[in-house]
């Protein structure tokens, strides 16, 4: 099918579902500013998935309709440009800029494949072990992605990664889905690697399960290792790379290294300023500092000391790109879950549960739960919005609260990847370019959904085990 | 002297005003966030004055510094982002982009250029025309830059201005500052061509002054006319022209313009687009439609058509360094407002004037009004916090409140062009980087000179004869 025709259908589709939704009767008990806005939000996610437009295109249509139809005002559908974790990342994408340029991240790279470099595969597992290790330190995963992204492009690079060369495309696509779904997975192994864990066992606690950081690790160290361990695997077969074993690579990352020599005056400025950014970030919520003025800091000194220039910086238009459209969709699901649209969602669902049997509606609960997540462009909204109404729900029906309470957390970690938009902490590397948009969807899909079957799988006997209030 | 060591004294000098400003004893009446939040400002102002730090080096680390020091929480140091009016110029910028890629604003500034184009001199004077004519219809000036500033880009481009080449800087200097400066005086030609203009007549109604469009133009008239007149002369003297006389170029301009031959579709497509926007702008208040909101529906439009591609707007990243350092400054200077430092200075100084007589008050009042504009990032925002101020203080010291009333107006518009930030309409002329900051600090203290000294000397007989309460 001719493409151009084929994106015509597409938009002609987008705009009838658009319409349908819009003019649809508003559904008993929902606002109608809530159902108007989740056919404004909803027509938007559909018209990326089925390639109608770009999602920055889909993003400031949305925002538009939004206002000028008065469902939204101007503050609220443009508050997500003031978010502080909005702001992290942008400001972390420039960072990386600098630790590319200056050439550290090709240096981490080479070190990396000296050792682990064999194979693609190899380079993969090393970047899990990598952020499976840091991942406690960060109570952050949007700060930890700051970290983890430019080394992870250093290693694409030193893996044979050339900017406009797609000749290793599914190496490179496969190397960043790898960031993501790590930084989904180590965000659900340790109790401290994400801030939507303490807040998520905060609700519990209402429902009577107290969770510290040893029984979470118990509990999520099962099922999250046997996931971190299958998935460099399952990306392997999904984005099989170009070459599938590179005996030589380790010796020619010896040679790189040998020919790099020692550390520039650049990448000693660098490395400072991000082992400082690290401990700070580390200490960020003892000492009450804010992330993203650490992060500005160390962006400030690193301009200071020339590492990077105002001309660097106006190259990075797909920072812009990236912060119009991922603002703009934060925005409009923050005020579709504070118009209440999401709370209806759950209490929908439970009431259709009504009559279900233990196991099965423990599956439904949490398969919904996770398919919720299309529609959030935050993990710690989605746990606000709705961790305390499925486990309400599930304690109702009779479903263990403890077990269900850390099955969802674990979901509220591995669902992120679900959208390229469904975490702070993708977009540096669904940003990066290697990746088209429907890629990302359908590995976001098929990844979710292996991580779900496993947790499923092995977490619900082994939390059984180990969950107790 | 050597640049590098110039910047390093320059440096130094400004850690030490920061230092000192920051550790000298807070002054009596004077919360101490407002004081250290002066600090953290004028510092930054500082920086970029003396040529120690880029402005967006210099407002990151201002940023960071408010923040970490606990001046500012971070959703008050990061609510410029959020501003509708800063995601205005934003969104201007990429339609800009629009506009000059489709090849419409060549077009047009072969036009004038065909008109007007004898002399550089000619061309300045069409952009204070064009500007002056179509600014009743727009209610926000800073809407109206996004519409002039594709416009002088062409006309500039018409003039033999290429990017990359400097062989023409100052030609393109004097045009870009020209759009500044029209702007500037535009505004406050008309009552509707500004929306701090009827805000500021609605606080001088509280002094007894009643304004409307017709007593404004009068008022307006023979001083703006004047400084209009005058204005394209002084930036011609200011930024002397590589070329002073192009005989030939109205002829080459109507060859060009043949060459082209009919609208093309994607300069058709914009050509709609801008006629929309324009209209939609223009009835914005009427019907109660955002202008940002009206603005990203013409990106979207622009975006649809392929007029504009992701890829384009990806090499757009001096967008994103503006928006970063412009927001930042805009929340600091907020906050400095809000926490009461603003009205601090404006009864200080009403204190101080106690036992002047009328004239020389008259005179002081004026120039601390326009002076006080260099730690504001906004107009509007200097308006409601002195405007009114100042008016009472005139009145008590015995000032006729009409004549003042407006010079404060008119000064409201014209000081506007103090600094590159001093209003979000500068911001796509003093981000085309064919002017550098130190220029722009220089031209726009000039420029603000002169218009002063001719609104006061021309303008105050004119006000003791026309404005009455």
């Amino acid at each position: 099918v001719d493409p151009g025709r084929r994106r015509l259908v597409a938009r002609a589709v987008t705009l009838l579902v658009a319409l349908g939704l819009w003019f649809c009767p508003v559904p008993e008990g929902l606002a109608p500013a809530a159902w108007h806005l989740f056919a404004v939000f909803s027509s938007a996610i559909f018209a990326v998935i089925v390639g109608a437009l770009p999602i920055l295109t889909a993003s400031v249509l949305a925002a538009a309709a939004a206002v000028l139809s008065r469902t939204l005002t101007p503050e609220q559908a443009y508050s997500g440009f003031a978010n502080p974790t909005i702001l992290l990342i942008v400001t972390a994408f420039l960072l990386a800029r600098g630790v590319v340029k200056c050439g550290l991240g090709e240096r981490f790279g080479h070190i990396v494949v000296s050792r682990f470099g064999r194979s693609p595969l190899g380079l993969a597992y090393s970047i899990f072990l990598v952020d499976g290790v840091i991942a406690p330190a960060f109570p952050s995963n949007t700060a930890r992605s700051g970290v983890l992204y430019p080394l992870v492009s250093g290693l694409a690079e030193a893996a044979g990664v050339r900017p406009g060369d797609t000749s290793r495309r599914r190496l490179a696509g496969c190397l960043m889905f790898s960031g993501v779904t790590s930084l989904s997975l180590s965000s659900g192994l340790w109790f401290t690697a994400m801030a939507a864990n303490p807040l998520g066992a905060a609700i519990a606690k209402a429902s009577g399960v107290t969770i510290n950081f040893g029984s979470w690790l118990i509990a999520a160290s099962v099922p999250t290792l046997a996931t971190m361990a299958l998935m460099p695997l399952v990306l392997y077969k999904l984005l099989p790379p170009e070459v599938k074993s590179t005996p030589e690579a380790p010796a020619a990352a010896r040679a790189a290294l040998a020919a790099l020599g020692p550390l520039r005056r650049d990448e000693k400025i660098v490395t400072v300023t991000f082992v400082s950014l690290v401990v700070l970030w580390g200490l960020a919520a003892q000492l009450r500092l804010d992330s993203t003025a650490i992060a500005m800091l160390g962006l400030g000194v690193l301009l200071v000391k020339n590492v990077l220039t105002l001309e660097d910086l106006a190259k990075e238009g797909d920072v812009l790109v990236t912060f119009l459209w991922f603002a703009v969709l934060y925005a409009l699901s923050t005020q579709l879950n504070e118009l209440g649209f999401m709370g209806y969602l759950g209490v929908k669902l439970a009431g259709a549960l009504g009559g279900l049997p233990v196991f099965p509606a423990y599956l439904v609960l949490i398969v919904a739960y996770v398919a919720i997540h299309y529609l959030f462009v935050s993990q710690t909204a989605h746990v606000l919005a709705l961790l305390g109404v499925f486990l309400q729900v599930a304690v109702k029906l009779g479903i263990p609260a403890a077990p269900f309470a850390f099955q969802l957390l674990f979901a509220s970690n591995y669902f992120s990847v679900i959208t390229p938009q469904g975490s702070s902490a993708n977009l540096l590397f669904t940003g990066s370019g290697h990746l088209t948009q429907g890629e990302l969807y359908r590995l976001g899909a098929i990844t979710t959904g292996i991580s779900m079957v496993l947790y499923l799988a092995i977490g619900t006997p082994w939390l059984l085990l180990v969950a107790r209030q």
